[in-house]
């Protein structure tokens, strides 16, 4: 994967880190250790070969919990995919604090393109994403899933609105989603390999935008 | 659906016009009709319950077409979305000529809402995009219906660029994957219903960020 100091790298990803260090960040009870057992085990699974072959039974044997815990507590592989995206959502990272508004934003494109090229996250991604254009439920825990990743990240822009370096009224949400769309867009949609020049491309674009007041109420002027 | 008067309606589709009107717009010959009806059957069955049931059989017989045909044609599933979305590449609209760039994106925008909004085409594009998501072929072939669609559009920067509207050295399908990252991200990512008011927002996005040099050479300042 091509690296780009200016983004930062891409070791941090969307979602939390890997298995090892999130058992390791929460170790709970016997039923957070299960539901983390079963979690990576089914992150694992969606990584390798998708949600389509994804099997209660295998889930099981891989977590080395017993089939009845699993079929009682997630019911389906579809109850698996919809917890694992809410455990992602908790685990995930919580917003930068450069100091401006365009060291913010490209740390949150960085964020973004690290998962999407990740060797274990892109996929789980890309699964998640199959999920929920096959299925309602796992649609909601996605959308609930980015809402909280952009509740997350919107002091990034009420920040710059209060430094004066956006209008007022900018909605922050805006602003992130016009960071992140054009490298989803890439990934999930025309299959276009996202790149670090892409990344800093949606910043620029986001910021130029913003700053026209794109994102603020009424627009900006588009005719 | 919510309409609205500015972004032109919702009438017309990515991907060309529905079965009945495309039939009587290219009859062909014989094998021509066959795959029309193949075609057409796999893009209802696609719309009606997604990738992952498409079945060799049930569309032959929807087609009316003998099974060893389609079999021998397409051989798999994949094969039939690979070859229906080359069909809705050959079958897209042209890009639109307002005489303004704004104008011109305004109708792009207006496609793409119109597509991923109407009853038929928002399943449909939901299914390849889940069919894509899962199989390499399936992948390719859609990566391909959207550079088709880039290149027929791309005339919409260039003239932008000759009327002196944009920067010298735009990248006019990076302009058009501004204006339409931020619907599919909504309709394949997140899962909110992109709005005429979405569409607008991404078109003066769009315009905003180009003006500023986004797309260009170089790139805006994002520093």
């Amino acid at each position: 994967m091509e690296q780009d100091s200016r983004l930062g790298g891409g070791s941090s990803v969307e979602g939390g880190s890997p298995p090892a260090a999130s058992g390791a960040r929460r170790p709970g009870g016997r039923t957070a250790k299960v539901r983390r057992a079963v979690l990576d085990a089914t992150q694992e699974a969606l990584a390798a070969s998708g949600f389509h072959t994804l099997n209660m039974d295998r889930i099981a044997a891989s977590a080395g919990v017993g089939k009845t815990t699993v079929y009682r507590r997630w019911g389906s592989p579809v109850g698996l995919v919809a917890d694992l995206l809410d455990d992602m959502a908790e685990q995930s990272l919580p917003a930068a604090d450069t100091g401006g508004l365009a060291g913010d934003l490209r740390a949150n494109a960085a964020l973004v393109l690290g998962t999407l090229t990740d060797p274990r996250m892109g996929p789980v991604f890309r699964a998640v994403i199959a999920a929920a254009a096959c299925d309602e439920e796992c649609a909601r825990a996605l959308a609930g899933f980015y809402r909280t990743r952009l509740a997350e990240w919107a002091p990034v822009g009420e920040r710059a609105v209060a430094r004066g370096e956006l209008p007022a009224g900018t909605d922050p949400l805006e602003l992130l989603r016009a960071v992140s769309a054009p490298l989803y867009y890439r990934f999930a949609v025309t299959h276009e390999q996202p790149t670090p020049a892409d990344a800093e491309r949606a910043v620029a674009a986001a910021l130029a935008a913003a700053a026209a007041g794109a994102f603020a109420p009424g627009g900006a002027d588009a005719s």
